[in-house]
């Protein structure tokens, strides 16, 4: 049976690289990893151990140079995102890409036509879409559900702000948080948006203001429908993780509620309580990030398109710098000021 | 209109006469309250003034002789109800009396012939089936919305527990606080309990057990239709009041929550939390005591049954009597063992 | 005790003249209603009868010309509130008005400028305010017990959009609906707001848009803090009335919920469901009317500050104007852009 | 590092021993399974493919001669548990053994004997105790969270009844369905019970009573400290697995909720719905499964005691037992009536 697997490559061996290399390594029988690389070597030696990787790469280019590596999975930084992509779509490796390619469409638009050029699959990896909750809603608007959506009310709010170090080369919020949300919102609604504005500042910590991001924010989305989003985002939530989604529609509403590990519920002589929700993300979304990965096998073994393709990857991009030109014109802004807009490469 | 108004007299100005006596005089354009009286007349006086009561009588025995009093509300002391409702069966008068009539049976018994001869209408005081929780679970079950009734929990704590004082004249937990409880059980399924088993105990006062009282129990109910019910009874709730149920049936289950004083919930960076439910009976059961009172008005104006009969009285009683003798003998008892049984008087 | 009861008029005898008629005659012993009006003279007489109100006043005028009237409710149309505050407070009466005064600012300056003048008491009916779940947010607020305040967002969608001869008449959904709205989000936050962006639209009834009115919006708030507010506008929402608020602040958040009928579950073999909240505004702040009627005869009895006050009256029209002029400019707009703005009368 | 795994052998690849094996092939890098054996030795060799285990043992008694073998999963039916124990015991292997032992004392005693007679580690597997609700639940009451234990209540009851097939050799609901209720309680509240009163009926399946089995029951519990604990089963609830406990303490509750496929919630124009929760017990205590084999590989590589002990196997077999005697003689027994009671081997 072991003829039969993808055989996988994983470039890069941070946080994001362990998770899916335990996922393809324990839950996935249909892929198997054939090679690792990390520019740090321990970390690939480290992680080529405990999930019986034959081979540690001396190099990104090394692996994609190796014949027995059918697909690769890129969870390098993000500044390596597209010359990668590129360089994998050459190799005629198909390819799973994190988010997000690139914090420009240039490099974006130069990645995604290797891509079709070379005619691999790509998948980018917005996780999200496969959360329980999420593909709940998702169910509830495709099948109508709730009718014709209206409103649409996105939380996203993070445990902690980010360190500044992390601050400086993120691309700012909403390239890099955000960036989950407007992807949430084109998923959810299953159409585009034509203009945003923002209302937003630094109310969590000043040393964000200095760099010239933002910590909080609204963002209001006009979809091309005439739906309307808010998304809610905050780099600080004390209580935890907050990642919730309300949709009105014509017929009702669907809203989600934040997981939890457990629902046990105290009640004292002062209060009824329970324990604060899953406060990391790794933890949240675990069962969504083996489900995105188990998809893009199954995509590539069936050859069936992926479900999250190379325009999901650059139109949340192009919202992501409407909403900074928003907030720095104070004024809504339309996609297609944003160079050439989200849908033509 | 005030012509056709029901002529009440109330007597007992304590805590749940003030209760029956706003209703009638602020929400029940119905009725209209003509007399009033307390063995304390300075309380009789005081409701009179606050209600626009027009007469105070010197006595229970004037107020019922006073011709323009149609229908009377006994709210007195326990110890007197029997004997009122005798009195004021001869007397013609309509009768709504608090529960219980009296803690032993022939009692009752003797109340009820009364009644019976008269034939005047007597609603007894178990407002909770006007509760909009109890009725929706009652609803369910006489409407098959859960189909046929397996299993019944019925949970019932009190906040705190009485003084003992009032424990010695109480009847005994199951007489005082379970009767509700069973007179709940009697009213969700629609149907008699014929065999009762109790594990209890004195774990919140032992003050309790030296008055030969418990206050914790379990109390086992075997309906005549096979299905089982649980009533879990505790003088002592540190969170506050607790009065829930639920029922399984062949076709799904139905189940109450409590009511809470706000619907805000506070999430900080220890917990999720809420305020404390509603703590007092009198705010937990506010607008029962008001639709208890309708009822018992429009079945006398109407000339309808009333929803809570003699017969409702007095199953209770035996159900009590049979749940202490469980409790004393360690072993399940059927309520034929009790005097002549709940069924025939 | 009648002698020291606060004499009150009622003007208008039609839905929420009714529900403060009851309240004062039935719930508030401080107060009495010594004369009531209305255009429709049948009606004033009838809730007369039903309320024991001893004077049917041919008019207004004569209403505020008779001497034992010591303060009024003018629960009149729309239109009318203006001129008769000016007239009561001419006439010495202390007054509580119905929101809006008026649908233009110089009417309501003048409404304003005549109370100034009179040094009568006048209370706005943002009834709101009084509801137990808005004053519980307002106290974790007002407390710290959830920081300082970064991000509100209320949901308020009516169960049904109005008929069309409504909306006509309306002053369009920001002056009739939203303004409720308005006055919560100075409210909770305690601040005033100074800049509004609208996105909305005609997604409910097109007979809506035909008057140029909208029925569906997102109105985004700029607090002077630098807090950011959302409120989420629909004429219609399938489930019923949806009234509901979430503040996040630096130390965590509070949310509510809508209110039910009852706290059943029914889990069945295809859901897990409960009946729809309660779905008529009578209903749901049934409470906050009693509250905010007690409030405002205590504030006149005991010569306090009224809780909701004439300027509390012009700031949310002042809102409404901006959040209509954003609308039609498709951009953000100041209240300063606004009249005089919202704190110069 | 493969040199320091634990090397297991399992018995047994049915649905549990599949569970088990998954398990330690993919989520345990301290464990390694060397050998499998299943009497359908295709069912084995599949397991062993997919698990990339080397061995596949032509009986049980090959598998624990296999000096590789260290520890042992005995997965297979529960008539050859007590035989199993007894010769992995003497082959000097640690045991992790599914529940029951036995359906009788006997067996299980000469077990548990040869267990202690050969010093090797034996865990029950008893995988609730390891659920996150459970677990939550258990520390609240070791913390003193909730204070002393009052009352304790525990819904177990299954999405359907089983074959008759499967009634005929179940040992009768209280040894298998009811026997983890029996260890829930005995875990929740750390102490012994020493009373059983059981209230009980078929109804829900004829064909079950034709075996002399029922099919629901209530079962109260009488601990030693005094507290009462009520088990509330059926073998049918419409809507699914249900699964619940709550304690009431001195100083508070704890109560949990099921376990859902999702957090969202559909509000439409007749009711607010929900999805229903995890139907299957290996989806509903999925992580359990892994938890348990995880502290049990832990145990015998730390040489710590394990978690569920031989005799936490017997006490739940004394309490059936017991139960089912309560049920034939309609009266409370005393666990002391059993054989030697729950405490003497």
């Amino acid at each position: 049976m072991s003829g039969k697997r993808l055989q996988v490559g994983i470039i890069g061996a941070g946080r994001i690289g362990k998770v899916h290399a335990s996922t393809v390594a324990f839950s996935l029988p249909q892929a198997k990893i054939v090679a690792i690389t990390d520019l740090n070597q321990d970390a690939a030696a480290e992680l080529a151990e405990r999930c019986d990787i034959p081979s540690v790469a001396p190099s990104a280019e090394a692996l994609l140079a190796d014949p027995k590596v059918e697909a690769v999975l890129i969870c390098s930084s993000t500044d390596t995102h597209a010359r990668l992509i590129g360089e994998a779509a050459r190799a005629g490796k198909h390819i799973f890409c994190e988010k997000p390619i690139a914090h420009d469409l240039a490099n974006i638009d130069t990645a995604l036509q290797a891509v079709a050029k070379s005619g691999v699959k790509l998948q980018i990896g917005f996780n999200r879409r496969f959360d329980a909750n999420f593909a709940r809603v998702r169910k509830a608007v495709a099948t109508g559900e709730v009718g014709t959506p209206r409103l649409l009310h996105i939380v996203s709010r993070d445990p902690f702000p980010p360190p500044i170090a992390f601050v400086k080369k993120s691309g700012g919020m909403f390239l890099d948080m955000t960036i989950h949300d407007f992807d949430m919102a084109r998923f959810l609604l299953g159409e585009e948006v034509e203009e945003i504005f923002v209302a937003g500042g630094v109310m969590v910590d000043p040393g964000v203001g200095a760099e010239g991001d933002l910590d909080t924010a609204v963002i209001v989305l006009r979809f091309r429908s005439g739906a309307i989003g808010t998304i809610d985002n905050c780099r600080q939530a004390a209580y935890g993780y907050d990642q919730r989604v309300e949709i009105l529609g014509s017929l009702g509403k669907i809203a989600t509620e934040n997981l939890f590990p457990n629902e046990a519920t105290v009640s004292t002589g002062t209060e009824i309580r329970r324990d604060l929700p899953l406060n990391f993300f790794m933890d949240r979304y675990r069962e969504s990030f083996a489900a995105e990965m188990r998809a893009f096998v199954e995509a590539v073994i069936q050859n069936h398109p992926v479900p999250v393709s190379g325009e999901d990857a650059r139109a949340p991009v192009v919202m992501g710098l409407a909403a900074r030109k928003s907030f720095d014109e104070c004024r809504p802004v339309r996609l297609g000021e944003i160079a050439d807009g989200p849908t033509k490469h």
